[in-house]
């Protein structure tokens, strides 16, 4: 492409690419507090077509919005033992409020188990009231050391959902059907990002689960993104907020709970899964604007021409956006769109017209093609479908690519510099995970034998694998 | 209706009618944390299909959304000498982050035109740049010493827009855009409240702002509530945070800027607008569930029935539920769904089957008809519209019976005590406004004699009228 340059190449620098390409791209900026992000526009019509897709998928599982406090008393994190432990080191605190120190001090939620499992004891008295099957669209903040742009931010945004079953086994069916009917569906079929799929090993767990399931996935320099997490909590949480309910048989019970969260760290996931040196590549399924009409010179026609086609395109349900801006070059709106990512730009410009053709590129691919004016629409379509399949394509043989088979942790700790390792997990055993941890090697996730799915939750056997490699 | 006694009445107690219908149609609980409120599922929805309501208007109006951090530099805030007097006792202050205490300490933002502006003085480099237009959908807290759900709470949450131009009209204009475009159109056409619009007397203004416009609606207690406002900042916020722009003409100036909010209390105003001592109405349009079809008996097809016209009626793409709870009781069940005020019940039993029947029940009237399965899908739509024009000609005639003109301060101040008083502008002069607020009376808005709106802003004068009223 001609905008080589624009950007630091990936192959030189890949965290140099990654933040030029967020700067110039302008998707987020650096907040005044430490670790903090701003998210601009572009950045955030990414997120809200996140949103609008998990949240969907959400509802379709019978979930329900609400919203909880922001602020926690301390109190509450304290109630169950390990939660409190791992949260601890990252909480911000208000000792503060309406001109006077507080009696006792609050947390900013760094998660709400807590609170909203507060309110579950109050709201669930008997069966009739489960499966209760709730969801917050909300920030949370966890004090940042090392932040990164939507990978590690001191304030994030996400979902957390919360639901409470009568069973165990209700609560990790659950919890396995929101890893794979809302998570990986949607990373699949619209973020068109591979994920391996499994559950964490104890030291990776989220504080008071028993289990945590995870989406990794393979960034384009060969590190691993956790995408998002659906926990079982057991009856942990239950027990420490007495949330239980009058059985059917007349017994008074533990409610089993879930907990699972995505958050806007998949902005970055998208931005190094698909990105390359000119910039972004969004699927279109996912994209902001699919399209972008760049009207090439206001001169014979061309300008109605565009504005026609813009409307056509959108009145069949697209995202479209005119680009007019006839007073810049065509070279630096082409470097942005494509910066941009925006799947596929139709040229209009005067001397196409007079063939009646205009040309469209494909942001992925970088392809040209010269199309007759009467069939766009129906080539709009294909374009639009084939540069999903592609991008998703592309990903999955990139980490079929980077992901070798090995047979102990020497193997597994080297092939983990260019990708993922798969390893019996109980090379883990005996301080193993331990020794991968210290080469800054991770266990992304351990796999069963079916689905990649662990069998059981009884830790590390003789049928379980796991993935390891270096971690965002 | 048979339901009398469920509530609290209105005429008995309108403070425990409202904290009543709150409980009991689950809109709301309070939090731990004082004047914090967790928003149930059902009240939820309701924010919900009010967020998709303004925020299709705003995008209509050219603004884009983004996010910009809670926390918030304690020095950002000092920056603009009025606007730090207004909020410093209402802040919550975070002085302890990742288990250390914060070299500075960091506010949790009460709004955000500190932080937004700082980063508009970076993004705003020439006309070109001009106007930017941006909106964020977030939380913010406001130490609230007389909490009450929904209407002053001390988190909340809102939409809060920002924006620069370049000159001091261009400004004003999109204030008063955003004031009947966006704002006043949503509370008339979609919630069905008529409002009053005008600018705010001095005293009532927004911290920094040169004009502040509201819109302000009657509470069926006759109770004035300030439903949102929208800010002209003139160039105080500019010159603070030195933001200026390149002109055409090649000199260096300060951007004009406006501001603009409506929050969770909108909630609290739908409640109060159109409840009833049977429980909320819903004007249709906003209702999250427009229509339940209620099932009587499952008896002789009666379930099927019901089901096929939940799917008909979903294809239509209005929200309709199925209540099949036929375990609990008829009357149990109405009574429900009259306290959540969905804008219409369909009965569907054995008994009117056998005739071809269903029943009709609107909420907003009780009147209950019968009519032939095959004409249901007409009659629906008939139905919603009426309910929906039903409400607002109610409001409508209400705010007028309950509004009265009147010649003095004493007369103002007593007819305040069932509605609003309308007063020459001029009374409030040398104490007035101050002896009005001594008697729990206050200005709401000032109008002027075009459209309610006040022509100029230098202050009081005699062609102006003032909107007094005890408020929320």
């Amino acid at each position: 492409m001609a905008n080589t340059g624009v950007l630091t190449s990936q192959a030189q620098d890949f965290p140099g690419w990654y933040q030029d390409v967020l700067a110039k791209a302008e998707l987020a900026d650096n907040g005044p507090v430490r670790g903090t992000m701003v998210i601009r526009p572009y950045g955030y019509a990414i997120w809200e077509r996140m949103q609008a897709e998990l949240d969907s998928r959400i509802k379709a599982a019978g979930v329900a919005n609400a919203y909880f406090p922001l602020l926690i008393p301390e109190s509450y994190l304290q109630r169950e033992a390990v939660h409190v432990e791992g949260f601890s080191p990252e909480l911000a605190v208000v000792t503060h409020g309406g001109g006077k120190q507080l009696e006792e001090p609050v947390v900013v939620r760094p998660t709400s188990e807590t609170i909203i499992h507060s309110f579950f004891a109050k709201w669930i008295q008997s069966y009739r009231d489960l499966p209760m099957l709730l969801n917050q669209w909300c920030n949370v903040v966890r004090w940042e050391m090392r932040p990164r742009l939507f990978l590690r931010t001191t304030e994030f945004l996400w979902q957390e959902g919360h639901t409470a079953h009568a069973t165990e086994s209700d609560a990790r069916q659950f919890a396995l059907h929101v890893l794979h009917e809302i998570y990986e569906d949607f990373m699949l079929n619209v973020l068109a990002i591979p994920v391996l799929t499994g559950s964490k090993t104890e030291s990776e767990r989220f504080p008071g689960a028993i289990t945590t399931w995870t989406c990794e996935a393979m960034m384009r320099d060969g590190k691993a993104l956790q995408m998002c997490t659906s926990h079982e909590l057991g009856q942990n949480f239950a027990r420490a907020f007495d949330i239980t309910y009058l059985s059917r048989s007349g017994t008074v019970e533990h409610v089993w709970q879930t907990s699972w969260g995505a958050a806007t760290r998949l902005v970055g996931a998208l931005v190094m899964a698909h990105g390359d040196d000119a910039g972004l590549r969004l699927p279109p399924k996912l994209a902001p604007v699919q399209i972008v009409v760049l009207l090439v010179r206001d001169k014979d026609g061309a300008g109605e021409t565009a504005r026609n086609l813009v409307a056509e395109l959108r009145d069949k349900g697209l995202r479209v956006e005119l680009d007019a801006r006839t007073d810049t070059s065509f070279g630096r709106r082409v470097v942005d769109w494509e910066l941009k990512g925006v799947p596929l730009r139709i040229e209009v410009g005067p001397r196409d017209l007079k063939a009646r053709t205009v040309v469209l590129c494909r942001r992925d691919t970088t392809t040209k093609t010269s199309v007759p004016l009467g069939e766009v629409s129906a080539r709009v379509d294909e374009s639009l479908a084939a540069a999903q399949g592609a991008l998703l394509e592309e990903a999955t043989e990139f980490l079929r690519r980077r992901t070798v088979e090995v047979d102990g942790l020497a193997d597994a700790e080297r092939a983990a510099h260019d990708g993922f390792a798969v390893v019996r997990a109980s090379v883990l055993e005996d301080g193993g995970e331990a020794k991968l941890n210290e080469a800054g090697v991770s266990v992304r996730c351990l796999q069963g034998p079916e689905e990649g799915l662990a069998p059981s939750n009884d830790g590390v056997n003789n049928e379980l694998v796991a993935v390891v490699g270096r971690a965002y």
